[in-house]
């Protein structure tokens, strides 16, 4: 007997085989596809987990009933198990040997005409799915992310409860954390005029828990930012979260690369680890992107030695300002219209480049507008620093070293897009580690944190806190895969008084670091061990692992990029009675009714 | 090597033993307290899996450090693991028979002194205990509690998944859903005016979930409640959700049960299955609450027979107007003193009660002031009716057949506190069925839901909804543990038909149910399976498996019972930049500054 069979079934339409044939069953599903075929009706029941093949002949008592279903009608059907006749065996689906002959059939519930066809193909807008997602779940391909989403959350709880994790609840009405976004947050009626806020991430909550003794925490947290969003984030998205005492950063990657390597097991794939590991200076010099997607070989190379005392202005004018001079070769890009690289240089223009140089190689010599301004030593140069070939292009841009970086990272990004290189791997796991602490706020003048106000700076890096605070290199660490960012995360400081120097150079008195962080910092003067963590965005791993692009496609019921959800009409208007509970007044805002 | 080990450690504090003799190990953890015997130092060292006894011999190089440790100080500590003499060995640790000779002592942080003792009798307010709950942790029976939740959720998970349940994450930002308390809000920045809910509990996407054919779902939700708290509430909590389709109650039934199961087996407790079940009439008969507590076998007994044609007014009266007259016994209760007996009939009256009767069975007679009222046929109806015996006590309510019900309860609720009777079982399990379908809602006049408006009616009562609204049982059940309702379920409508129509008894037009209800009404058109489930108080449970009265134990950072966080200091003012941002105004609130 199968583990969901209940009263009212004794099998679910997915689990019946030629072992099964003779037995008396009970299924309970969905019509899918009803087809009369001279006077025999078949009905394909669908369930979550199959479907079975229903036959009920002419000479049946149940016949007239059959003939007057309608698609997505709800059935129990009781009968025998029959093997199909040879010919109409189906060996693609795992109940295609068989079909149940129906002895009874009773309409559990009647549907009405769906809104559309419950069809990958049907073209339907997502407006309209996600109107009715009740509906859209009925699709195979989404419902299947949700069970397998819910198999991998096991995996990852199984896996971390098997290393001594706990998993720990943290609140979700609390304080504003200092994470950068925007909070979202909610009126408390008891003290009007005060607001709860819903958390960022458990960040503050769990460096508690370890300055409490708890050890080795996790959670598959919810996590809130009231962003402006965009095609990947949802106003919650779900993380895996974690955090360790007595650690250094390779014991959390530890954790975190047997994590993913059992995660992917269970999918049937699998991983290598340990996972690649580069310095963020250097990750930008080579790709251009700290969340560089390495399943593509494509490499950018500094060329500034071979243009040192060139004539060409562009390149030497920026060396000469202490820039350098980059470029990206593209196999096959010779292909390039005019325009798609005139499309590119807009691109890069609208994010500060001054120019996009490039270069064909075609038919055994340079093709490029910029031809007249290179010597022949230089372009001979190029050609063998960047093994330019028959129907290769080379792209190069000039100008400060990090901006350029950027510029030079999006050209790698287009090429990807552009010319489809194979991919060497499959799973391009990367740490990206030893971000700089801090970077300049280009508003207030002060030093900012780059990921994390709690990381900790290199050990061997805190003295240059007093004297170069941007050269300061950090315990901070990012998990990329397949281009995507997927998780950050460092050792924390556990010093007060190196915390409390880091939130000074950002610009904050003592009064106000009591005001904004007293609850941690204080903390830390109550014996806080080492220690670091990391936060993994799940729905993004599922949406990967899923092949899709949209984490939507592996959220029940998600929201819209402007934050809506269509299906429950959230969010909407209070009565005034609620207003006046929370002592609220809408400012500004026309009534609309 | 144990699995908690990491580079900075090679081992836990709870872990060593006599086969660890002669190891080099490390560990690190808290300094729990320092002892200086004849110049030799022992430190117990700390850490969430024990302690550790670590040795600091006078000649040692790192006995000067050792001197000048203080309390919850983080220490590393590398040496061998030695034998204790034999007297020394303390067989009730795990680590007793081992201690650690200190070769390399690392102080990894240094700690202020705590600002309260870390020891359960150090009567510290609790206030204070919540404003460092990061310190209040540390001491082992709320850590305790909180390791144990997190392996009994993974019970609850493995035992659900093992059944074909998905764990299906639900929105946390949504809109209101009808579940009679108070939701909490989100201004919705991008919809000025706007505002998302809090779900009370994920009750209507795990129905439409249901609608999606998605079959067997759970999830272990957080629910939020704008409530007025009580000592056994939180603003948000934890429940275990589920819902299955095509099941009846006695499916949903065998689940918990087996979950049960499982949970009480884990915590080394057995539980009997299926737990025993009482139609609602009867428990409020018997015990005149809906959660009674059986792990005592006091029982309300009607002796209304005996007063059909009593001399006294009070019980003649109740009966003649179509009333009951009940009684409970108290054993040893005749130690009851004439001013808590005054007290009991105080509550009782405030409640509603027109008074208490009392007799009291001591050295062979009644003893009552009402004695004077009842005749000899009465006195001994009753004597034989209760089984009275010397010493016992008798309370009797006479009035409207629910009202006495509910006193009696109290009564009930009053004897097993004073009087301590033996427990008959340690764990009480009851399932409580057939609820009331509708009340009258005493302010409106119109029927209202008793549980869950979504709630079916008994298939074989559905006629009665023209004719008796208020005497329709539904297919609500409560599971009661010794005295606390754990958990509410139902098997649902999934005939619109039905829905509509119970939302009419309940006064709304066909306008209102659309703009209230219209989502999960225009689901149950497109082919609803029939389904049911139940929501159980996962902290709760905990709560009582722990043995505490309070959930804020099992809670690792609860709010106090005015919902205030004392270390975060949420709820908290906001700036004006953000309430300008959510268009929002405070009214009627002072400023604060």
């Amino acid at each position: 007997m199968s583990t969901t069979s209940t009263a009212l079934r004794t099998h679910t339409c997915g689990e019946l085989n030629a072992g099964d044939i003779g037995r008396t069953v009970t299924l309970c599903g969905w019509m899918d596809v009803k087809r009369n075929h001279g006077g025999v009706i078949f009905i394909n029941l669908r369930d979550l987990y199959g479907v079975t093949q229903i036959v009920v002949g002419p000479e049946s008592p149940v016949f007239k009933a059959a003939e007057e279903l309608k698609s997505e009608f709800v059935l129990r059907v009781t009968g025998r198990v029959s093997a199909r006749p040879g010919a109409n065996a189906n060996k693609n689906m795992p109940t295609g040997e068989i079909e149940v002959v129906a002895e009874t059939l009773e309409i559990l519930n009647a549907s009405q005409p769906l809104p559309f066809e419950l069809s990958e193909h049907a073209g339907v807008n997502e407006d309209t799915r996600l109107r009715y997602r009740y509906l859209d779940l009925r699709m195979p391909r989404i419902a299947r992310n949700l069970v397998l989403r819910s198999r991998l959350a096991n995996v990852v709880r199984a896996y971390l409860n098997s290393l001594g994790f706990n998993e720990i609840e943290t609140p979700v009405l609390t304080r504003s954390t200092p994470e950068g976004a925007r909070d979202f947050v909610v009126p408390a009626r008891g003290a009007p005029g005060s607001f709860y806020a819903l958390p960022q991430s458990p960040q503050v909550f769990k460096q508690l828990l370890m300055v409490s003794g708890m050890d080795r925490y996790f959670q598959l947290a919810r996590n809130f930012r009231d962003e402006d969003l965009r095609a990947d984030r949802q106003p919650e998205h779900t993380q895996i979260d974690l955090e360790m005492s007595f650690v250094t950063e390779a014991d959390v990657a530890a954790v975190v690369e047997g994590m993913m390597k059992e995660v992917f097991d269970r999918t049937g794939e699998k991983i290598e680890t340990p996972f690649p590991e580069m310095e963020y200076e250097d990750v930008m010099l080579r790709y251009g992107s700290d969340k560089p997607d390495l399943r593509f070989s494509l490499e950018i190379k500094d060329c500034s030695s071979i243009f040192a005392d060139s004539g060409f202005k562009v390149f030497r004018g920026a060396l000469d300002a202490g820039g350098v001079v980059r470029g990206i070769k593209g196999e096959g890009g010779a292909a390039y219209s005019r325009g798609e690289i005139d499309k590119l240089t807009e691109l890069l223009k609208k994010n500060g480049a001054k120019g996009l140089v490039w270069l064909k190689f075609k038919d055994g010599k340079f093709d490029s507008p910029t031809l007249k301004f290179l010597d022949e030593a230089e372009l001979s140069g190029l050609r063998t620093l960047y093994s330019l070939g028959e129907g290769d292009i080379l792209f190069i841009c000039a100008g400060e070293r990090s901006a350029t970086a950027r510029h030079m990272g999006m050209v790698r990004n287009e090429l990807i897009a552009r010319l489809k290189p194979a991919a060497v791997k499959k799973w391009a796991f990367l740490w990206v580690r030893h971000f700089p602490l801090l970077e300049k706020d280009p508003d207030s003048g002060h030093w900012t944190f780059t990921h994390n106000p709690f990381t900790a700076p290199l050990p061997e890096e805190l003295r240059k806190l007093d004297t170069d605070p941007g050269g300061v290199r950090s315990c901070q660490y990012d998990l990329v895969l397949n281009g995507v960012e997927l998780g950050s995360g460092s050792v924390r400081n556990h010093s007060r008084a190196v915390q409390e120097k880091i939130f000074g150079l950002m610009g904050y008195s003592p009064n106000e670091i009591q005001r904004r962080f007293g609850m941690i910092v204080n903390a830390l003067d109550f014996g806080a061990p080492p220690h670091g963590g990391i936060g993994i965005g799940f729905d993004r791993l599922i949406g990967i692992i899923c092949g899709t692009d949209s984490i939507r496609d592996v959220i029940a019921f998600p929201k819209t990029t402007s934050g809506a959800c269509l299906m429950t009409d959230a969010p909407s208007r209070l009565d005034d009675r609620q207003l006046k509970e929370l002592h609220l007044r809408i400012d500004d805002v026309k009534s609309e009714g």
